[in-house]
């Protein structure tokens, strides 16, 4: 088959690679039918991922269809259409039991097109299938479902969830790439009072908007804390969701924050941030970090079932699997092409 | 001044009484621009509520405008535009302390229109005003204003939060009266899957889908659990809300909530209702009553000034004060009127 | 092998049986090293639970040590000595993936003695082996690691937890048979301010000061909820757990509980109690049903690994496995005998 | 009267003030029968805290005798025995109704000894007298109460409330001075498997074993890490509290804590930390900070009144009001003295 392989930092290539075949009695192999590229990837092609080999098949995202299934597994059946989710769960180990997958023990969390080839090929092996892929519902067509497999559940679980959104909140969403989008998204679902995105693009802002932030700020050129505090009655934030991944960023969320808020960070870090303890410990702050489990998996299948959300807007370009390269490049260069999700379909018929 | 005077079992009349004054330093004097009939307004009338003795002025919701403080009120001054909630609240008790005001150990808890006069009338003494009325925001009218005196509070609190409501449930709500359908608007606050509306009139069922129900079962001829079974795969609703006060609807409600589900009762009950432990005691049932606390005040009124939801549909007749009389069979018909909350207003000017 | 054998009401008799083999992939069988009745075992021989069919082994409690394991079990192995749930999980299913093993719809659940053979036998299999047992700890010997089989976890989970027992609170405990004292065992695992034991029986009560209580009520001829009113200023219990299974204790705990407190119900129950809604409709009352999950395993290891806990003194009787007909005599008549819980291991060496 | 005055950086008297004045009606007058000193003290007579001006009476934390109130005070009165604590609150702002009485935006907060005068005097005068003191339990001595002013809520609240300590956790508390005591103490609370201290100086470490701590670790010569995680297979602490104040110990505790972990701080910082993002963005830890709201005034009430905790070996040294100087002397080498707490209180008689 093809797929996309990582051959050390700056290269890639859409290349003929062995097909997958079952290694544990847990595993699945799954049909691509539609796949997508994350900003994780890009840093793994910038050589920021060391873990990551040279050889490795990208990608962690995927709808498909069930090719073959190892002898345990019980929930799932060659032919059944079917969402891969970003996070690998074991089932049985300590974290897995408790619904944090992403810290899974027993050989998953997250090792899709990381530590084990990925989902951006024309079939990928996913072990523990029986946990580590959902059935996929009649009427939710495979683009939505697809912003199921990473980063719907990332912005909710990780920005949301963790930043304890309530009803009547002021939300403030530091970031309007995909993952701050979907983190705007995700805080609608509890009906705050307003959301507030900071970025320093018009264009993210602009999409921000389109996702339900009901205050934009461009932080190149405004005070975001200005108008936080005057937003809130010089209090500040509810919650501030940090979804950069800089030290900046991350500072300027904790200072956004009023006391007793919630800064919840779902940005990927390389350095380290300064925490200004000297004026923090005093003001009830609590900071949360995350990797997503994928636990809200099941909700957002509801959600999409009954219409109750539109994921669509996510996706902005559309593919072949065949056109993985043009894809990349398109991806790579968001602030002139504007890609939020690009989709990568197989041809149907 | 004039005010509406129960004069005992089915005997009310809108008649000149003494001006309220102030009793204790904490008290306010507000005087009354809105105010509004509840249902448990007609169950004092029928007797129901001996506590309630002939001469006392009915009624606990009101928007008004401070005409006297106390010496020891300091958040709240003559002149100012407050909403008066329908939980009188001590603020030092310790259920007060912990944001159970409709606890309250200290004089408070429901007193307005029921151990004390209340809010039918030109003016009303307020006890506790700096922990019992709210600054009126600019931008929300006096009539959706009212709705958080109780009405808003009350289905939120006690059906939907106490209900533990999530983003992707299913939420049954038995009885589409105006508790019911604020029950139906608040769980709407958590984006639920999908709101079940159950009811025996059909023009309750079409103001249930009004306030965002997306399914009705009229279960005078339909069966609400073969509709609940059916839309949850088997398993029944995650919250099933008891919003009528009878036996039979509350036991519906055990049958209709999934293992593992909560039935939040808001009903307000006259008789003992069955238990059926034999099926139960093995189902991980959470079931709840309570009387509302208005704690969530702050965020609707948050939620009112940022136009995040919208309280107008709850009014259906308009009154002036001394068309009381009026009002009060209006309200008592509303099988024949269509009457969910009517308002009587003062005159402007 | 040689089992106990339910063979229609009221009868029993420990006599050879076919040895169990494995039959799932997921499966293990497990040599009984040691193993107890529950209370529930003599429901069953009583015929209250027509679901289980004469010729069924009795039994969900077992230290053992694993003699074979199916191809899909990864973390346990032959040799293992392990503790066998009284619950099993899937692993898979949408309650086992929360924690809520008791409900799982995967085919596990309370299975073992009930649906499937179970473990008063010399050897049992056990489906589901990877999430259905746990790993031994060493330095915990087999009666104190078998009182995690089910009793703890029941007190625990369904007592303690849902009644959400709080450090300071004032906790009553109704009914003290096993379940009862693990109820109250456990409560004082969150340093309640007094735990209050109510019985009609003062050898259980005087066990239930040897289990923690602090103050114990004979209802017999005392009266509880006047002994509970002047302990918590006439407020009421923070938490009432009914641990008997009748209706009058579940409708006394709903007496017993203040304004705002938690009535838990861990009683297995045969008939409807009366739920009085007239005075509880008001009084923000949480009651709760449940099965025990036995999530709490890990947690109850780790207490027992560090002497943090005691469980021995549940165990009253000692008998060899072959002792099982005198075992069930001296359990039954627990009111002339004072077994608590009687223990039948295999003979060493 | 005679106060302890903070006269400028470095210089403290005991000295001859005006007695203090009711000044609003929710006012109290105390006379002082015990007080204390806190380590905040220490950094206030350093110059380290500049809002403190000098001619200040210093000390928050007393158990007195009510000597005069205001009109509008209601539930304390003249000649009741009371607990003022660390925390004014004004019971009506935003902050105070949701119980963070610490936020109090209404003029309370930490006000005595800090910008009003204190309790390190004969009398002290309390605003928001109604919601800042606390009636004292008959049978709970003076001493034993004036722990809970501010020093037990705070490793409560602060360290092990935030800190979500469970049944079964393994908490590591970073530094054994009285804070830290306190948080071991108060972990104690819900029966955590092991409580680790870590401190660098051997007496502490030895009162750290006294207050309940089952392991102990001089940093100054052991690593703490390597303890930790032989002691949790690897994994690290569920909850790790920060007592000391400084960025070495709160990044040792970012170290210590297991994936999904908590880390509270309690220490008072004067300068930034470093946060490394670039390793716990993806491991789902939960930082907190805050100051104490007292909030578990009553608690702890409850906890004394039924000896469930013992405050007692909280104090170590006992001197009357006019040896204040000396006390301060004592408790400012406390690793010469071993002094934790230090009362003061007025001769009986």
């Amino acid at each position: 088959m093809h797929a996309l392989v990582y051959r050390g930092p700056g290269q890639r290539a859409w290349q003929e690679v062995p097909d997958p075949r079952l290694e544990a009695d847990t595993d699945a192999i799954v049909r691509v039918d539609a796949t997508t590229i994350c900003g994780t990837d890009l840093h793994i092609l910038k050589g920021d991922t060391p873990e990551v080999a040279p050889g490795r098949i990208l990608g962690h995202e995927a709808v498909g269809t069930v090719e073959a299934v190892g002898p345990a597994v019980r929930r799932v059946g060659v032919g059944d259409r079917v969402l891969v989710s970003c996070i690998t769960s074991c089932g049985t180990c300590r974290y897995c039991r408790q619904g944090r997958y992403g810290q899974c023990l027993g050989g998953g969390g997250w090792i899709l097109g990381h530590l084990i080839d990925g989902t951006q090929a024309e079939s990928v092996r996913v072990p523990f299938a029986d946990t580590s892929t959902y059935p996929a519902p009649s009427g939710v067509g495979d683009e939505a479902l697809l912003m199921v497999a990473d980063i719907l559940p990332t912005g909710y679980e990780v920005g949301v969830r963790n930043g304890c959104v309530q009803p009547g909140d002021s939300v403030v969403v530091v970031g309007a790439g995909p993952i701050g989008l979907s983190a705007i998204l995700s805080a609608k679902l509890y009906t705050p009072a307003r959301v507030i995105a900071v970025d320093v693009a018009d264009n993210r802002l602009e999409a921000a908007k389109r996702f339900g932030a009901d205050v934009t700020v461009n932080d190149g050129r405004e005070d975001a804390a200005a108008v936080v505090q005057e937003l809130t009655g010089g209090l500040g934030a509810d919650v501030a969701i940090e979804a950069v991944g800089v030290p900046d960023t991350f500072e300027l969320c904790t200072r956004l924050v009023r006391p007793g808020g919630h800064v919840a960070n779902v940005g990927v870090h390389g350095r380290p941030a300064t925490l200004h303890l000297e004026t923090l410990w005093i003001r009830d702050v609590t900071i949360t970090t995350g990797l997503v489990d994928t636990s809200s998996t099941p909700m957002f299948i509801e959600l999409l079932s009954g219409h109750a959300i539109d994921a669509a807007p996510f996706v902005t370009h559309h593919f072949g699997l065949d056109e993985f390269e043009l894809a990349y490049d398109i991806f790579s260069d968001a602030a002139d092409t504007g890609a939020l999700k690009v989709v990568l379909a197989r041809a149907r018929g």
